[in-house]
């Protein structure tokens, strides 16, 4: 079944790692795929745009099915081999409710989290603003704040949903481990920390460890003093 | 039981709008509900933070459960309800598959929109930029010509992920809606107009369209020349 499936992605993106997970979870190691360079606009080549129109990563192929959206692939993948690999949806109501509100929670988290981190490369010099940025911070702070709160009610060694793994962390993994890449204090972020360390084994995850991460141990700086 | 279902909601709000399509498709109409004004801040009470730490409409309880983000709470009424009511996520992998890519694409499609009709609600006076707002619009404009190419190909008729009313219509529809209360032209955007035209019947969306919209039928006209 690998063999049909074909990823094309790049290092260091949280959406491509989702999809990476979610094949690793699913017994999918070894399928096709192809690492491309955002910084040579690799994104936008015609090889990208012919499978996605949007000229984004992930792009992904499953025999004749395009899936590229990150959520959408996941949950394709998790819907189509429910029966394979590790089930990423749980059985019980209450955990697979949290499960879903922490998911889609997961997409404002990143998008506070990059509207910090990537400010230079969204906003054009000319209209940058100190306010604009700072308000920002603030709002990843009260976000970041927040998911503080749902650890630690979860309590010590839960996941995000519950006690298993599941589309909630292969979603929302990429973004904590971006946090820490860029320099969030585990001090400051202790449930945060603790749930980074649960899971960076975890053999799916190291199994799709950013290479460029692994070339280069140090990170950036930039959330050092949220 | 609708009677253990709660929804706090605004008029007019996308998000809302796609879980009581939901609320309605699974045959749950008579769900307790409360209709909060968001220009009086009321998304902000006591009340609703009490549900959604957030401060966000929708904020729905079924029983103890709280599921507030609009498309967790669309998977979850579908998947604890598949049996009731009509059915949400179609059997056949290639419409499923399209079905969770145009959800996913809805997102940004949604994004894409506010960022033009709210651009002065979300950016303060002093951080506007007439460039920003130009971008925004063309931005707009390409995403709203690749649904055009998404309803072209799948030809007359046809629901977004192909011959069933699906997860993407509840979602995606409410944008579409929005679209067209703005003054979008649906002689430059045909396929949209025949998409809107098809569905703005249909019983689960007559019985939950935005009130306001009713009381006053005329529109905005932001989107007129777009």
């Amino acid at each position: 079944m690998a063999q049909d499936m074909t990823l094309l992605w790049g290092s260091g993106s949280p959406p491509c790692w989702r999809v990476m997970i979610a094949l690793e979870e699913k017994g999918f190691a070894g399928y096709n795929q192809k690492l491309l360079s955002f910084d040579k606009m690799e994104h936008k080549s015609q090889e990208v745009l012919h499978l996605n129109p949007r000229g984004q990563l992930p792009t992904f192929k499953h025999g004749a099915t395009i899936v590229n959206e990150s959520y959408a692939a996941c949950f394709y993948l998790e819907t189509q081999f429910k029966s394979q690999g590790n089930k990423l949806v749980p059985d019980g109501v209450e955990e697979q409710a949290l499960m879903y509100q922490r998911m889609f929670e997961g997409l404002t988290f990143y998008d506070k989290l990059t509207a910090v981190i990537f400010y230079n490369w969204y906003v054009p010099e000319e209209e940058r603003h100190d306010s604009a940025l700072k308000r920002n911070k603030e709002a990843l702070i009260a976000e970041l704040n927040l998911w503080e709160g749902y650890l630690e009610k979860l309590g010590p060694k839960s996941h995000l949903a519950g006690p298993s793994f599941t589309l909630a962390d292969v979603t929302v993994f990429p973004t904590v481990a971006t946090l820490f890449r860029f320099g969030l204090s585990a001090d400051r972020y202790p449930k945060l920390g603790e749930y980074y360390a649960l899971l960076k084994d975890r053999p799916s995850i190291k199994a799709s460890w950013p290479p460029h991460w692994l070339e280069n141990l140090k990170g950036q700086d930039d959330l050092k003093d949220i």
